[in-house]
């Protein structure tokens, strides 16, 4: 139910997402009467995978995390998180309130032990053909330096884990690379990660160096990364507009028309792994559960993207991974 | 001296905007060993608009600011803003430790009557072609409410005094459109904007609306707006480059390599005005006198746009305008 288009475009992205990946099946959680009439287009197979389960409310995406957690009950989210909770779900995937989905995905699937907030992250693809794990976009607004070097251990079984980094080099996003430069925060964690010998902390990056895969993880709070990841979808759709419609209207001869389309092809398809479609949806690291947080503005492929998110989390066990190695690579506790 | 580079990029830098501005002047403050031998290629007349004031130290880019400022005697960081100080420049440029310059400009150069802490402020191009003025982008690493509210009314002043937009749009940027969203900073601030009627405040954007244009005014605090600068830097920079060696190494007959050519020179064109060399100089609004930072990394042409901006703002006299609008604008006080 949420997003900015709600059903119209989560119901059709979850078809397609049926259509290829023959393994899967949804939950549709929400408001039937929403939902139903957009199912008329899949086919008796697909529906088969599908099964839709009503829910009375739905939290609006301007509703206060805190006040939206206590009246959660019947909701959409809540009864979609609890199927995850109650195991009759392997992930649970939203484009609705980010705040309330932490904090509701925080009370029903529970932190792991060493966490005490969750994170959202995502795998950027850079320059270098690689990819960097970026952490947290927007779950926790306020960081101190404890919850950064919580994110940064995360991020780093994450990269080592999953994206298959052997000791992946973590880096703090900060204004400067000196050691004087940004918040108390980010140079309070700076002084923990130093000393943490399990982490290869290869210090402060700035924003312009997100995409040059000069780290492998990188950290910042969550209001920071919120900001850095739109400013990127930003550019980098206008660059792709601007590429798209280059030209556009001017009277050119046919084969110079040819020319210039193919050499448009060739440039998006060099710049297509930058697409913000293409990397849709964030996963809540640190609980119990696989919940992916999608774009509230995805299209219909992006948000088929953060369903395909979603089966990689489980299927490369996620959760029980960060679980089994935070153990180890935690701090001792006081 | 300032800079990644020092005098090798800030000497010839300053040569050419001599060159390109027959109007100027140029203090050179620093040391003579370094900077004599770059002006060699300088011509009689170029010689005789510059002068080189020497300077005993430097303020190392990885200084703390605090601690600088109190050993500045005798830097190149303090002479030059003396010289603004005692009216024998109109405006200093500096490419070094972006604190120091900040806590030095603010002692010697004193704020506005109605300023608590200048802001460094640039006039980003945007998709309409039109001109955003983007505030704080890394004076002040904390912002409470009141601060960015100030920054604000700088920055309409600014769009309205000298970009020339009439009743300029002011927004705060922000994770969310929401006024639930983000920190209470950030929703103490929209409040006090909301009250001022002589301000065009039309609420929070997300960074991804940055070049849409779809404001006059962009609000951040210093952390905030350094990182987004340079987030939308890094990835200008990586498409330009992308762009630039599209399809190179490969084996194409002699006309489509003219033709491509020809459209990858078109695209730049295009893309041109995005590339962060083009504006590159914030200038330290809020202060009784003109002062530019440049980009530590800034190279020579990138260095002598900053010095270009310096002569813009001291042309329009920026600090003189801003100064006269405040009163009227500025809340009364308590």
């Amino acid at each position: 139910m949420g997003g900015d288009s709600g059903p119209s475009v989560t119901v059709p992205a979850a078809l397609q997402a049926l259509r290829s990946n023959p393994q899967l099946s949804l939950l549709l959680v929400g408001n039937p009467d929403d939902i139903t009439p957009l199912l008329a287009r899949a086919d008796f197979e697909q529906r088969s995978r599908l099964q839709v389960i009503p829910a009375q409310s739905v939290i609006a995406s301007d509703a206060r995390p805190a006040l939206a957690v206590r009246q959660s009950r019947g909701s959409s989210m809540r009864i979609a998180l609890e199927a995850v909770k109650e195991g009759r779900a392997d992930a649970c995937v939203s484009a609705g309130n980010t705040g309330a989905l932490m904090g509701l995905a925080k009370l029903l699937l529970k932190p792991l032990d060493g966490i005490e907030r969750p994170a959202l992250m995502t795998v950027l693809p850079n320059k270098e053909q690689g990819k960097t794990v970026v952490l947290d976009l927007g779950a926790n607004v306020d960081c101190d330096a404890i919850m950064l070097v919580q994110f940064a251990i995360m991020g780093a079984v994450m990269a080592e884990e999953v994206v298959g980094i052997a000791s992946p080099r973590v880096a703090l996003l900060n204004i400067g690379e000196e050691e004087t430069k940004g918040p108390e925060s980010i140079r309070d964690a700076a002084l923990m990660l130093k000393k943490l010998s399990s982490l290869n902390y290869i210090g402060y990056l700035e924003a312009n160096e997100l995409l040059t895969g000069k780290t492998d993880v990188l950290v910042c709070d969550g209001f920071t990364g919120n900001v850095t990841l739109k400013t990127m979808e930003g550019v980098v759709r206008m660059f792709l507009s601007l590429l798209k419609s280059q030209g556009e209207g001017q009277k050119r001869s046919w084969w110079l028309k040819i020319v210039k389309r193919w050499l448009q092809n060739s440039l998006m398809r060099r710049f297509g792994h930058l697409n913000p479609d293409q990397y849709n949806g964030a996963c809540l690291l640190g609980l119990r559960g696989t919940v992916i947080k999608s774009h509230g503005a995805a299209n219909q492929r992006a948000f088929s993207v953060a369903i395909e998110q979603a089966v990689q989390a489980v299927q490369r066990e996620v959760p029980q991974r960060i679980a089994a190695r935070l153990e180890s690579v935690l701090p001792p506790k006081d």
